[in-house]
């Protein structure tokens, strides 16, 4: 039987996969899973189990594909990327194919497909992915605009460069955590009284940033630039990120050269990584840029993605609260602006970098991403299920960002990055 | 024979040094070298040779030291520096014993010298270390007073925070280049007429900038601080650094999150890293800091060390003309504090890591650290030896920055970090 596209809706698999299924065949993430008996090693995820990638290539079935089991037998993602585009599609279609419910070749062979799938439940995620470089932009007109109002000229908001280029900064690699490690509130500079001298404490108003990140294979070499229309060759897949803020710690430090210590002391990211190829679906028009964007801006087609995000507060031993509903295709800057305005003055990507969207906030009062507009500052707490109230986040809260796209019946999710806050150190 | 400390001026090698060598048998500085037969591999120098490690390691030279041979047969110096600064230490007094001309036992065996010396042309030096992230300060008051009075108000030239705190910012871990290598200069948006929108074109006013940054040791896990009394227990050394910047791209681009394009095109070091151990001879007092600092940015003894610093411009076919001098010494945060301040958050610092010192401005005009404060912005051109002036870096120019302590007669040196600026790519 011939191979049925890998993003085809019609296509079962002969695992099951419970609807509302943020992995169903169609996704086929890549991450990195450890166990009791097993070091950390590549896998994919389908429905409930994890597909293990190290035992599917020691059983032959990922033969003719340009991998060697170190690439899979290994604790980060980074081997099997260098590899290439090409060879990491023909991976997920060699997946997808595997796994169709009309195939039959490890379908029948119990003894197989008890060493591939191992439930869920019985590994660890790691970090997926050694970063090398971790950028993040600031991509958002809403957001922008929020911040503008709030700290400085509301008449004049969006800072004056801001519609002509996708503003970014460098961030943090060593401090990029995976979802479930517990962040501890940070200490620091800041200076609640405007008019004394700045003192040392623990921050005060700890924020979350709703964002998506991507990351990339290898690029070009230094001192060549990647175009918009080449971008997405250059993009492995996505992950959801969230881009921990010290408001306070912020407001004292970040002029002129920007935030620092109110972000580096730690980044979640999601576990699994969706290719980009499996989000090819969801693609949707990007919002009008006017005024016309510099010629290595321009694009042609659809290069904004409806990705659907969520923010959840837990608080210590209560219940979810959902607090803000957004989408990943409000961004007015796409990732192949990011990518070739990245690369415009000839540095250079490597396998692995990560590069985020900056706070992803929608049109509505609901849809910011982050306390900071959601509370608009502070001035409108937030109301949460066990009737108390948020300004920012507080100690024993458990920040849950999820994210999924939605189409002809098929769901591709991220599943989750959460992190709960832990008090600050003495 | 006992062991005369490493560091002492009376110390003479058997091994030959040029007067006004910077590599006296008190230096012994870390690289990484490769020639026409034989792959990256770690080395130190004395003098005019290289000392190949490797080599050093096989005749049984380094036993009892906790390292192997795979330390040494490497392309990076991280894993002999993943051993920690005690045994870095301990490996540089062995090679200070095995090249005193008091010891016999390496000098005595000329089938071993002439394997482990190698003359400094037979090799290439590589990139000494793999940089996980790259963090840049801006730390000389003379630096952020100039800019300041440049670009913001003359009247209030150091921006609020900066006597508080070191401002610090992420740079870009990728394009950081050895020394030697060329720059291709970058394009970007830059905005040459206020009244008219940006445009893209090759940067026309780039710059140098004249720095030092530091090496780290692998640091405390996420979530723990290092203190400025233990903060030199965690650098490994030093080097020069030359942070290329595009000015006019930085103009347009960095308000509100910092530099971003105008700096990350390329960064480049000089080759061999002085062990802050070899530096210690040369500790001075920092300038008085006033207001008092924060506690955890206080300090005790000396922390600012004398490191003379010089830049050269070398014009296309053209003979070196010096444009600058000035001393690391002027910075007015040191690097414990630098660290200290880094971490005071959680953030964590991993083996590997290089912090940038910011432009090292002295308090005279021919002591300032970029062309933008030497030439004012371009209304002070530079003469060159040859006739022509400066008011930014041409294309063809080769930008040479040396540094160098000085005292009892021992001189130790940096080597050099050079860089010919390429045109900009069609």
């Amino acid at each position: 039987m011939s191979q049925i596209p890998a993003n085809n809706p019609a296509l079962k698999s002969w695992v099951e996969v419970p609807s509302n299924s943020d992995f169903p065949i169609q996704n086929l993430p890549f991450g990195v899973v450890k166990s009791e008996n097993l070091p950390p090693h590549v896998a994919s995820r389908i429905g409930n189990k994890v597909i293990d990638l190290k035992t599917l290539h020691v059983l032959g079935y990922l033969e003719n594909l340009p991998f060697e089991l170190s690439d899979f037998d290994t604790d980060s993602l980074n081997p099997m990327m260098k590899k290439g585009k090409k060879a990491v599609r023909d991976l997920r279609n060699r997946l997808s194919k595997l796994f169709d419910s009309n195939q039959p070749d490890l379908q029948k062979n119990e003894q197989h497909v008890v060493q591939v799938l191992i439930p869920v439940e019985n590994v660890k995620m790691c970090m997926p992915v050694q970063i090398g470089d971790y950028t993040d932009f600031y991509s958002s007109r809403e957001h922008a605009t929020n911040v503008g109002m709030m700290f400085r000229d509301p008449a004049n908001a969006l800072l004056p460069n801001w519609l002509w280029l996708p503003v970014g900064y460098h961030g943090r690699s060593s401090s990029i955590i995976i979802s479930g490690e517990p962040v501890t509130r940070p200490k620091g500079q800041i200076k609640p009284n405007p008019e004394e001298p700045p003192i040392f404490a623990a921050c005060r108003n700890l924020d979350f940033e709703l964002e998506t990140a991507f990351i990339t294979f290898d690029g070009k070499p230094l001192g060549e630039s990647i175009s918009t229309a080449e971008a997405e060759d250059f993009i492995f897949g996505m992950v959801l990120l969230n881009d921990w803020s010290a408001r306070d710690i912020q407001t004292w430090e970040y002029v002129p050269l920007g935030p620092f210590l109110a972000k580096n002391f730690a980044s979640s990211i999601s576990p699994w990584i969706v290719t980009l190829d499996a989000l090819q679906p969801f693609k949707v028009d990007g919002p009008k840029q006017e005024p016309e964007v510099l010629s290595y801006l321009k694009y042609e087609g659809q290069l904004s993605y409806d990705i659907q995000l969520e923010v959840f507060i837990e608080p210590e031993n209560g219940e979810e609260t959902k607090i803000c509903t957004s989408n990943f295709k409000y961004m007015y800057w796409n990732m192949a602006q990011q990518l070739a305005h990245h690369t415009v003055n000839g540095c250079n990507i490597r396998c692995g970098d990560l590069l985020g969207s900056g706070t992803i906030s929608g049109p509505t009062p609901d849809s910011y991403g982050s306390m900071l507009e959601l509370s608009w500052k502070g001035t409108k707490p937030l109301k949460m299920n066990d009737g108390t109230e948020r300004k920012f986040i507080q100690d024993g809260d458990n920040v849950i960002m999820r994210g999924f796209s939605l189409k002809d019946g098929v769901r591709i999710g991220f599943g989750e990055v959460s992190g709960k806050i832990l008090p600050a150190k003495n």
